[in-house]
């Protein structure tokens, strides 16, 4: 078995995330289908990780293996294990989905760099075991802070909860049957560290107490399928209005989402990309179309991806 | 039986609640077993109603029906019908637990003063539909503003959130079997209006996802029954340390719980009751215990109540 490992290589794919659940902001998130970065990994002579080649990202990763998200994630977890200096591997790596986007490409190349070697080695470490390794390598892309609300559910699937990212405190929130996600990319640039650096260091304790009630009332809904809580609870009083401004267009397609059923949309990880969750897919394809027809309008070029919650996480396919 | 009714009447009671659940300020309460309000009522021919005895209050609650919390929530039902020119009924009230202690002893009041009338009338009203008539009645106490953390729980029983008080959405929030409360009140005076005062209106950011991240795990653990996860979950970064400072010996007393084997300890309400969760009514022996020897020791009188999550909420008996 590793012997074929050895000379054909695997390949994995980690999928893009929505982070900033509404008031889930910096602990709740999923995945979905479709967008994602996919990586070839193979075993060669020379030890530590080498990153031989990087498509659809035009010419903006790293392919310095020290500063490549994907491939620090990778070596945390040779380095874990002792085996720096000992295995060569190498990465190619194929990005299916806009960065810079709110929809967690660094969590996709980190998690499928720790993932790919992971499997390379015989899987010594379970999934859950890989989120420290994994985040490794995404903090190369955040700025040394380790958020996981893009890591955990791009590595293990579904929507999750974290409650310490220092603890890796990590589980998984049920989801109703059917619910549904439209993600809608616009061509807005927004860089993370500015996307962060608008938000007021502080907050007022009646919109802290609003945002927990929603949020309550939330993690309630999903658990019970009780699509009605879901909808009265799925806002942000916090982040939301103070990102809004960066992204053109933000509140009319807001209300086209809202207009066409969806039970709620909010602000994609730290935008510019927004997401609506729905009752189904029906819902989902209506409410999609409703946003793009926003953006259109707009002349903001877009890309709009309708997705099932990816219960899977990261795959070796 | 409507006869029956009149002539003898009926008797209530309403139970004793914590409020302010650490992480769930303002949104998370649940009854107890035994503290609580007796209300005994019957019709009698002057309409509207009619406070003829208060036992256990030494002397510090109004006759006066429009300032009395019992009476003025029975009024609301009353007038909600129409039928407060027609209906006369008397309140004999028992008050079986300290006030001003941050055990919900208005919401306890006024709970027992709707669910009287409602039942006097053959219960025109569900449980939940009486909410808001309860809620009139703790606002003379609680200063206008309508705070359903305590008077949801004490109608409803078991633990309960609430989205929204405005809105009335309230929500039964599923507990662990077996899960058990020691409540200990130190004779220390704290008003509930010099307990709101003392909170800062502000809070930051971090302290807020912080908050918010173990809400969610403590949500997730209350579902799942993962005690070890209501035990990391169960603090609260916010309101705690602004408010310890009116409790003498607070920390003491959490400290000790927590060794005695607490899941968590913190305010009941505004104070000065201290609550503990345990995995099991021994546990919470031992835990109320120890809480109650660090008050012994500081020569502060208390009563410890010990008692599972009371499912009932207000109940005629």
């Amino acid at each position: 078995m590793n012997n074929v490992k050895k000379k054909s290589g695997i390949k994995v794919f980690a999928p893009a995330t929505v982070s900033n659940l509404g008031c889930g902001f910096d602990i709740l998130g999923f995945a979905i289908h479709g967008p994602g970065d996919v990586i070839k990994a193979k075993f060669c002579k020379k030890p530590g990780i080498h990153i031989t080649k990087i498509e659809g990202a035009k010419g903006k990763l790293p392919y310095d293996a020290e500063k490549n998200t994907a491939s620090v994630a990778g070596m945390a977890v040779l380095r874990h294990l002792g085996k720096e200096k000992e295995i060569g591997i190498e990465f190619s790596i194929h990005k299916k989905m806009p960065f810079g986007s709110g929809m967690g490409s660094s969590a996709a190349s980190a998690v499928a760099g720790a993932f790919a070697v992971n499997d390379l080695l015989g899987d010594p470490f379970s999934k859950r075991e890989l989120l420290p390794f994994a985040s490794e390598g995404e903090q190369i892309a955040s700025g040394g802070t380790i958020h996981l609300d893009n890591v955990a559910p791009c590595m293990l699937g579904g929507m999750t909860l974290n409650r310490s990212n220092e603890e890796f405190d990590v589980h998984r929130v049920i989801t109703p049957p059917g619910l549904y996600c439209s993600l809608i990319y616009p061509s807005i640039e927004i860089l993370t560290k500015d996307a962060r650096a608008i938000l007021s260091p502080n907050t007022t304790l009646k919109k802290h107490t609003e945002q927990s009630a929603n949020l309550g009332g939330l993690l309630l809904g999903l658990f019970r399928g009780d699509l009605d809580l879901i909808h009265r609870s799925l806002k942000d009083v916090i982040i939301e209005p103070q990102r809004a401004q960066l992204i053109t267009g933000f509140y009319e397609v807001q209300n086209a989402a809202m207009e066409a059923g969806a039970l709620g949309c909010s602000i994609s990880g730290a935008g510019p990309s927004i997401f609506a969750l729905s009752k189904n897919s029906v819902v989902a394809e209506k409410v999609g179309k409703a946003m793009e027809a926003v953006f259109n309008r707009l002349k903001i070029e877009n890309k709009l991806f309708i997705s099932a919650i990816n219960m899977d996480g990261a795959i070796k396919y």
